[in-house]
């Protein structure tokens, strides 16, 4: 990790990783001098991918680097300047620009619901509104795969899943963050070296079609392999006929290895065909030959319902290999956080603001808010509840709320045997406040919780709606901003 | 350009951005003294993504940047040896590698079709394995979002469309490299500040609802715009109530802007609700207000279902911005392209290779190919014939041939006036050989030739198939492969 920046993409002139508006928007506050008015924004989503019952925060990381190394260069100002909008006093401004804001958040790693707030920016209006883009760019992208990651795991129940998505990424840093994410989320392995390198972790991999291909022959081409590699050696046996070919001959070589005395674990993989009636097969013809526990790994257009579908149908696969589907999330593949005001300084008080909308479920809820989780005496969560920054929070028991479209719904969450606050300060006053964590610690960081989450919550199909309640303080302060007029 | 480097990411190090696989396989090679033979692999993809007729190729000028600045560095070197997989003779290749393969490809910005080789790489075995996975994850990533934004621009009929898509991108990189890809594809303009200085795109943006919220009043917030941007100030109407509030406030400013004698354009922006219905309200009342010709921006979801249904509606809409599902490619989020092993060198000549698969289209094509694209006498193209190396090419008249899947069945093209040589060298050798087109040149490329192509080929939906035939000789020469026994 030395000749290579941690965030890999150049650290500087990431000031410019922003959208044009959040630009002429700052030069506007910059000329109302309204700039350093102090401003609260609320990172959260609205919903979850299709059929997911929850997601998994990830990116928050990416972000911290990103604002700890925010500077527009010489050559921002220049480029800004050529670009005919703003005038030399902004960019002046900009120029000098460090970031001071605060932030608090969610911690990488966490089981997270629609419209509890990840991230939490305060500071001068000028530079939380900058934050924006990268901001959403960050954990949109890598919450969306680490959300995907823990799908498919569930549905390959325990079989170890290796991420194989470099080459169907959307660019090298689609990759490379995209497999951290997948890591995080519960894979165990990813095919990309560079991400390995960069995340410290696990790498693997088996071999292509061209290794074949390049030999004479498929005989051949299996025993070059296990003579080079006989610790890490997973024949792909596919490339001209899996069963008639590509199974025998590596049979063969299994049988070679073992004639030499080596200690290996026969493998193979399969990247075609009916998986499932091949992988039986192949399972068969091992053990008929004598090799009792193959390993029999899998890919090709992988997805958790295929998995989940396979397994269902007995398929001898112990490995899965998932590439597209997890690192593009491909049935759904954005995650549609949004970063909205929440609240501004009048005087020496936070003034809540509201974005209404005529659907009830976008219209935002105001305000500089607390999260806490509740759990039972099981250790199990069974409900959050979103507070007002000043309010009082209850602890246990009977733990009263209302859900955010239903406002004149009372809604309770019961049994609560202690609860815990998930946004944290990382960031206080323009200086990081806590070290990142290794993906390591954040994989069994949500293996832990996916583990002490209610089977309800984890069904692949339909799971069930968990608790998200607001407060009664927060209830009556966004009916009186419903109420209030239009302004 | 100065402090970033044109590729923005990282250039050293970028030899571990590879599947592990590529490695294992190279160091393979190596030690079998291999590594030295010639191979050649050629980059095509298999299908286009739904419903669509042609892709655009891009991406082609960020791989030849990597190639060119390929290196493993001491650091990469250290890693891979803590990997515990290499030897050190193969670390010490590595130590002292550099490129000496040669690339020809279809340049940049072409419409290109399923299964015609669109970069072919010829070199070392060990060396052009290694190219792989980061020639996929380049040339697949870009071209996937120059062809949606070409669908998407084709939707909006010549109304200009811009690129909002940096906070749904799949990280930073996601966005830049897409907002590339999807102004060559026709966009317009990007809201991505940082792609528009890399790349000289122009950048375009309105403002956010925070904007909004931090005033007061909404009448206040758009004043202030105007006041400080006469020129550029699009009102986002919908932050209240886009009727009842945010039209009627922006029609006073535009009262005001008149009254003061300013020279402008009134315009607003539609992010919610019915755009249909709204647009048309919205028209109605500036026009009544005596703004006869608003421009009438819409965002939210679109793509060029939604686009062109709103066309067919009527919708009062004359610009566009495009978000998730252009920087996605929503409902396909990846590019299929393989990188296939095609010949390998045999003493003094090159021996064609070919990839069975039980599905006949999966088979590959063998041999190192030639592609000609033939066009009628109003030089539209009629349909490209894929030939042998050595073969000699006819260049008018009726050209003959067979397609992939039915090698039996003659087929022809009819009326060639000339052909064209699509694949160009690029890079020979080790060395860049063409300088990169600016995007600007890139996208009136494939402006031009959405222009000359016939509109079978252009439909949304279920567009005609454009003809990629074999040429005699390579259908000789696969029938052979394929009757041959199975190794």
């Amino acid at each position: 990790m030395t000749d290579i920046p941690k965030g890999w993409i150049h650290r500087e002139g990431m000031g410019l990783l922003t959208d044009l508006y959040e630009l002429t928007m700052m030069a506007g506050y910059f000329k109302e001098g309204m700039g350093d008015r102090q401003a609260c924004f609320e990172y959260f989503f609205r919903s979850l991918p299709p059929e997911t019952g929850f997601a998994v925060t990830a990116g928050l990381d990416s972000f911290l680097d990103y604002l700890s190394n925010l500077r527009f260069t010489k050559e921002d100002i220049d480029h800004l300047r050529s670009v005919g909008l703003f005038e030399d006093s902004f960019l002046d401004f900009l120029r000098d620009f460090r970031p001071s804001c605060t932030v608090s958040a969610i911690p990488e790693g966490t089981l997270v619901f629609p419209n509890e707030p990840i991230v939490q920016v305060e500071g001068d209006l000028i530079e939380v509104q900058l934050l924006e883009t990268a901001l959403l760019n960050f954990l949109n992208y890598s919450t969306l795969i680490a959300s995907k990651a823990a799908r498919i795991c569930q549905a390959a129940n325990g079989d170890p899943v290796m991420e194989f998505g470099l080459r169907r990424a959307h660019g090298p840093d689609g990759g490379v963050s995209g497999s951290r994410a997948a890591y995080i989320g519960g894979c165990s392995a990813t095919s990309n070296v560079l991400a390995g390198r960069l995340f410290d972790l696990p790498v693997s991999g088996t071999h292509a079609h061209s290794w074949v291909m390049s030999y004479d022959s498929e005989l051949e081409s299996f025993r070059t392999l296990a003579k080079q590699f006989p610790n890490n050696c997973i024949f792909l046996v596919d490339t001209y006929d899996t069963l008639v070919s590509g199974v025998p001959n590596a049979i063969q070589v299994f049988r070679e290895m073992r004639e030499e005395g080596l200690d290996f674990r026969p493998a193979i993989r399969l990247d075609s065909g009916d998986l499932s009636k091949l992988s039986k097969s192949a399972h068969r013809m091992l053990v008929e030959a004598g090799f009792k526990d193959p390993l029999i790994v899998a890919s090709g257009d992988l997805d958790e319902n295929l998995i989940a579908d396979l397994k269902r149908q007995g398929a001898k696969i112990n490995s899965w290999g998932v590439g597209t589907k997890l690192i593009t999330a491909w049935d759904s593949p954005s995650f549609n956080g949004v970063y909205k005001l929440v609240a501004v300084q009048n005087g020496p008080d936070w003034e809540p603001r509201i974005k209404i909308s005529s659907n009830i479920a976008k219209t935002t809820d105001p305000g500089r808010k607390r999260v806490i989780r509740y759990y039972n005496s099981s250790d199990e969560p069974i409900g959050d509840v979103l507070y007002d920054s000043g309010e009082e929070i209850p602890w246990r028991g009977s733990i009263i709320g209302r859900e955010r479209t239903h406002l004149d719904l009372p809604a309770k969450i019961d049994g609560a045997a202690r609860g815990e606050r998930l946004l944290e300060e990382v960031f206080v006053d323009g200086v990081r406040t806590r070290s990142p964590k290794s993906a390591r610690d954040l994989r069994q960081r949500v293996s832990d919780q996916i583990q002490s989450m209610p089977e309800e919550y984890k069904r692949l199909r339909n799971p069930e709606i968990y608790p998200v309640l607001l407060s009664r303080n927060l209830v009556k302060l966004k009916g009186s901003l419903l109420a209030a007029e239009i302004r």
